[in-house]
This record gives structure tokens, C-alpha cells and sequence, in this order.
């Protein structure tokens, strides 16, 4: 199977690591939807990374449902079997995509289109979302025993770790990090271990190639 | 449980149905994340649509996450639990997400900004990308033999049927129904079965109040 896409992108890295963690055998071949738009649509004309190209040419789509496929692949999940366990982890995994589609919608907006066509109403909009979702996130790890310690086995931990890292990185100005400890202590573990290092997330970013 | 959101979305419209042919019991709650913005910031802070309130009042986001947890909930699914019908499955779901992704933001590139503020390589993007997922999700439907005796059974079909009626009636003008055959009878049809008309998809949709 190919995983095709930037590892800048969050949607990407957290497909990547927990295909990984699954031990599902993968290429990854990091084609932009930006910079190498042309070349990503012969692969997918929809352009939306991560694709995933199975074995017998089946191109899918989509984060979630491009790990649903790996844990059927796989027989294994990095997430509870258990009701209760399972439902907050479906939280908190719900409030970092949500984080990582707002930071997308905020740097689309200052990235891909000139000065006088952005519109601050909606950069607004989506910052005050933005911060309501990272301010609960927070709050969730925060309340949890030892994430650190399930990073590897738990897709909601994980996700939030390549969230945190992607919008910290992307915006600083935005986020700061003494408000996010929680958030902030996670990261700093994740990136220590093999799987994050495997799996960098380096790419040319959104810049507008007009 | 109470789902939030207008079935005017398609998300939110995808998830009650689902909920629905589930049977699991829920409430729901016609508040926009448009319209009355300030009163779903009181549910969820996110203002994010489809939101699931659970019994214990934790909030859901998401709708793939949102029906992953009703499948565990209810201890039955929509999908196929083999792995290569479940993989074609979760091709066409991917492509119908990425469709409704593509509608949504041509949509509030149009309706929620000044026409000054809108540009239109943005647009001629989002729109090349929409026709690019509709038109393998047609292939693909298509390709299927009787799709239309499965839509209550199958969760990549009662999304693309809910996906064919949202797009073709706020795109009207880019898709032309002829070039869809398979996707127009499977909507024609699913909007007669007592569980699509129990969730018709009416709201106020994405017209900005400023």
C-alpha cells in the first residue's frame, strides 16, 4: 500500500504513525496537494491527502476512514473496545480534528489568496473555534492519568500530539504554550519516541504557488 | 442522546439516519451553527454540527466519529465487516465526504463573504475537485449491482444518496443531473423510504446574518 501525502499535514502524520503502530507494511510518498498539485491529481483527482492506494489500485480517502480500513487490515485498533473509554476517546479525537480543520481554514485564508481578498469576519470565526477546541482538549488531557505513557496505544493521545505540534507550529502567535501544559508536556514526549521521529512532519506547506 | 445540527447538512442528515436505522433512541435539536450561532456555542463551544450529546452529557463531534460510537452503542453496523466490500465501502464514503467538503466551501466562499472578498481560483479549485469526486462516486455507484435495495443497510450508500440531494440542490447550476444516472436514481429512491422523509433536509442553510 501507498500512503500518499505531506507529513506536514496532520491528517497525514497521524495516518502514518498509527499505520505504523499497527504494523501494517506501507510506502509513503510525500506528494503535496499544493506544490505538486498536477502530479497529485494523476494519483487522486479529487487532491485530498492522505490517499491511500491499496494493493490492487483502490484509492481511499479521508483520515478516519483511511484508519478504519487499517484496523480492518490489521485485526488490531488503537482505540477502547469498551463503551465508556471508547466515547471519550471519540471526544477528544473530535476536538483535534476539529483544531487541526480550523488552523487549515485559517492558514488557507492567509495563505492561499491575496491580502485583499481575506476577510476577517471569518478568520474570527474560526480562531474563537479554534481556541474553543484546543481550551477543551486541554482540559481533557489534562485530566488524564499518564497519557504519556499510552501514547502508542491510544489514537485519541496521538492524534492530539501531532494536533498540538501541527497548530503550535503553524500558529504561534495564536496559541501560547504556558496555556496549554497539558497539550504542551504530551508533544514534547510523543516527539521523543521512534514512531514520531520515523515520521517528521516536514513538507513545503501551503504557500499559494500562483 | 441528543444530536444538534440542521439536516440541511449532510452530515447532520447522514448521522440521524444512521441513528435512525441503528435504532438508537435520540432527540433532535434543529439549532444552526449559522443562524443561531450564539445558542449552539452554548452546547458546544466548537459550534461544530453534527454534535451528539451523550446521556452523561459528554459532546460528540464529527460524524464518522459520532457513528463509529452509535455502532458501538448499539453493537451493530452499517458496513461490511469483510474487508474487501468494506474497503470499496469506505472508497465510496471517502469520495462522498470529500464532495460535501468541496460543496461546503464553495458555498460559504459564495454566501458567507462580500463579493469583493471572494476569489475565484479558490473556487475554480474547490469546484474541480467537487466534479472530480462526483464523478468516480457515479462510476462507482453505477458499478454496483441494485444499490437501491441496499441504501437502509449500507452506510457508503444512505451517505451517498443524502450527499446526491444535498449538492444537486446547492449546486444546481454545476452538476447536471444527466451526468449522474446512478447517483440520481439512488437519491430519487431513498428520498422515498420513511426513514430520509423522517429527516427531510430543510434548514436555513449558510446565508451570513451580518
Amino acid at each position: 500500500m501507498k500512503l500518499i501525502g505531506m507529513l506536514d499535514s496532520p491528517y497525514v502524520r497521524r495516518t502514518a504513525i498509527t499505520f505504523d503502530l499497527l504494523g501494517i507494511s506501507f510506502e509513503h510518498h510525500a506528494i503535496s496537494v499544493f506544490s505538486t498539485f498536477e502530479q497529485f491529481q494523476q494519483i487522486n483527482p479529487v487532491v485530498k491527502a492522505p490517499s491511500l492506494i491499496c494493493d490492487e489500485g483502490t484509492v481511499l480517502m479521508d483520515s478516519s476512514l483511511i484508519i478504519e480500513y487499517a484496523e480492518a487490515v490489521s485485526g488490531r485498533s488503537l482505540k477502547s473496545t469498551q463503551l465508556h473509554p471508547l466515547q471519550k476517546e471519540l471526544q477528544i479525537t473530535g476536538l483535534a480534528l476539529a483544531a487541526c480543520e480550523k488552523t487549515a481554514q485559517y492558514v488557507y485564508e492567509k495563505s492561499l489568496r491575496p491580502t485583499e481578498k481575506q476577510f476577517q469576519p471569518w478568520l474570527d470565526r474560526v480562531q474563537g473555534q479554534l481556541i474553543a477546541a484546543m481550551t477543551q482538549l486541554e482540559h481533557l488531557i489534562a485530566g488524564l492519568h499518564d497519557p504519556v505513557e499510552q501514547i502508542e496505544r491510544n489514537q485519541s493521545l496521538l492524534t492530539s500530539a501531532v494536533t498540538w505540534q501541527f497548530i503550535y507550529s503553524m500558529l504561534p502567535d495564536i496559541l501560547i504554550a504556558a496555556d496549554y501544559p497539558a497539550l504542551t508536556t504530551l508533544s514534547t514526549n510523543a516527539e521523543q519516541l521512534p514512531v514520531f521521529k520515523k515520521y517528521p512532519p516536514v513538507g513545503p506547506g501551503v504557500q499559494t504557488q500562483a
